[in-house]
């Protein structure tokens, strides 16, 4: 007979839970933002990678005192814990003007536009000032105004310089292709031509009398790999303070800098298929996966407890597919015969940033329960 | 200027939000339980879909006293909202044996076990009795005994039979691989495969002595198109409550079946390239895709309000990509212009039962506010 034993970590975890290496987590931020002090510039951290009051205290204690956060919900969350310079890095929904003023009324707030008509109903139905920051797009072709439509982007400044509510800060992109890379030097080279499609439009604002344009920058892979990052004004990581299985194949980070897993108890095994049946499926890890350069396609590689934290990462063993709640763990067949049913496996996720909204409640290594947000 | 207008709905949608058409998820409720009574077999609908209490009366309210669930804390929210019959169809995690114990001291409590480890663990520390069912693999290759090792599945059943705390019941699989077809005629073939499968196992155990085996079946596009469900003694389809643009791919159901929208706030348009950028993203719908027959790949179709509901799905429009708030709609000339900033597209969701676990909290399409769990 087995036994349900939690010998295996040092705190109960008995269904899919995220696990937070503080230790590690702190690395990951103090590393960033010595490379920010090097480069003399701003710190904004996107806080939607843990939308956690508690997780937001490591920062605060490393002299963070400016962040980023993906919607009007998430702003609110922590500005009600206590941040008060917020930059919602995501176009402006006027659908929430009423939130928007609720929150501008408290704040130090900073929202992006990318239309004349947008800024137009923020200067009919803004209370209270707010921080303007243009959302160009640089390449990644999501959204935001092309960064070659010079005239465009110098419209939208001349309608929010028009406004007494809108105070205009400077241009902002998000260079998500990067996360399609899987060298540091097409990293680096995405990065360095976003800065000079920047700077380019910055040079043609300039020229046409629109002075103090900011630069702001900011996907995790360009602020991992670049060390000098050039004419900009700050930079808005966020998957930097978790990384993950995605960021150690972009060459962003070494497998001992991701910092979050997701403990998975072990409800069967099928040896005849060398598999695995966790507990953690899809709405535990979310549908995100990863094809690596040996072609295999996974959502996952797993670890085991060690007595501190997690392992390193186990050879020929990923997890192959998810349903809405099992993962299917694929192994060889030594590692097979060492995992028993009722044990727990560590998944390391492949996108940390959605494991983390779908899991939200982290405890850490140390066994310790952190708050995170509701909404 | 634009105004904020949600003059588009009945009520005051402003980000991103579930809206679900009571009356088609009435008609697709009646609809699977008159077939059910044609075939004078048992119904246990699965409740994952929809994870709500207050959707959980439009079943009682039609007749139905027993349910599936998918994880112990669904099992906990249901039986404390009035359920008393409840199967956990998913493999029993002992970890979890504590709250199995105290589910099982308030309800008719059904669990899944694939090995004689799992049976002698609960034979040992369980309380009160339990209806326990085998899990069988007839084909999908998730999990389960495989249903051609007879005297795997034997050994399982005589080590039930031997514990006076776990009554044996029966037979249970869920043919998942009926997902992958895209024609009713294929879904037909894979579930009378499943039936043939199951009822080789049934005569098996029989000859061996073993009496009153039931066989539980039970994916929604099975049991969609097929009419005469044959030898079995229960289903348990779940999203057959919502359906999804996945099921009417598979021919499961008709478009204006599907019962689920979610409504997303337009924040940018982009011209040139013919796309929408709507706030709603994976955090909001999942990263579920699926590959059309003509192989456009997509994570959702869209339609607009008509004023009781979404209308048909609008003609070569998709959401082109989600990352995790934003989705990118992709449409013709013709609707590009229809849609305006502050506007509202209603996205059918691929993989309702992902988007709901995702989205959780429900308004009717008449602007009734749904409780749902917050597990």
């Amino acid at each position: 007979m087995i036994n349900a034993s939690t010998d295996n970590s040092p705190f109960a975890i008995n269904k899919p839970t995220l696990v937070v290496d503080k230790n590690r987590a702190i690395h990951n931020i103090r590393k960033m933002q010595e490379k920010v002090k090097r480069n003399n510039i701003e710190f904004r951290p996107h806080f939607k990678t843990h939308q956690s009051a508690d997780i937001g205290t490591w920062f605060s204690e490393n002299g963070v005192t400016a962040i980023t956060v993906s919607s009007v919900d998430m702003a609110s969350y922590f500005a009600e814990n206590g941040w008060n310079d917020i930059t919602i890095a995501f176009s402006v929904n006027i659908l929430q003007i009423d939130e928007i003023n609720r929150l501008a009324g408290n704040i130090n707030l900073h929202l992006l536009v990318e239309s004349v008509e947008t800024v137009e109903f923020l200067s009919g139905n803004l209370i209270n000032p707010v921080n303007t920051w243009i959302k160009i797009d640089a390449g990644y072709h999501r959204t935001g105004i092309s960064c070659d439509r010079f005239d465009d982007i110098l419209t939208v400044v001349n309608s929010i310089e028009k406004s007494d509510r809108l105070s205009f800060q400077g241009i902002l992109t998000h260079s998500g292709h990067s996360y399609y890379q899987s060298s540091k030097e097409s990293v680096e080279r995405i990065y360095f031509k976003t800065i000079e499609k920047l700077n380019m439009v910055k040079d043609y604002l300039e020229t046409h009398g629109v002075t103090k344009v900011k630069i702001s920058v900011g996907d995790t892979p360009s602020c991992s790999v670049v060390e000098d990052f050039g004419n900009v004004d700050e930079i808005r990581p966020g998957n930097f303070l978790f990384y993950d299985i995605m960021q150690t194949v972009i060459g962003s980070c070494t497998e001992d800098e991701i910092a979050v897993a997701v403990a998975c108890p072990v409800v069967a095994k099928h040896k005849e298929r060398s598999e695995i049946v966790l507990y953690g499926g899809a709405v535990h890890l979310s549908k995100e996966y990863i094809k690596e350069s040996d072609g295999l396609i996974h959502y996952g590689r797993i670890a085991f407890w060690n007595g501190k934290g997690w392992g390193t990462t186990i050879k020929n063993s990923y997890i192959k597919s998810v349903s809405q709640e099992h993962g299917i763990l694929k192994t060889d067949s030594a590692t097979f015969d060492s995992i028993s049913v009722g044990s727990l496996v560590f998944i390391l996720p492949v996108h940390s940033c959605l494991t983390v909204d779908l899991l939200r409640n982290f405890v850490t290594t140390d066994g310790l329960t952190l708050n995170a947000a509701t909404y």
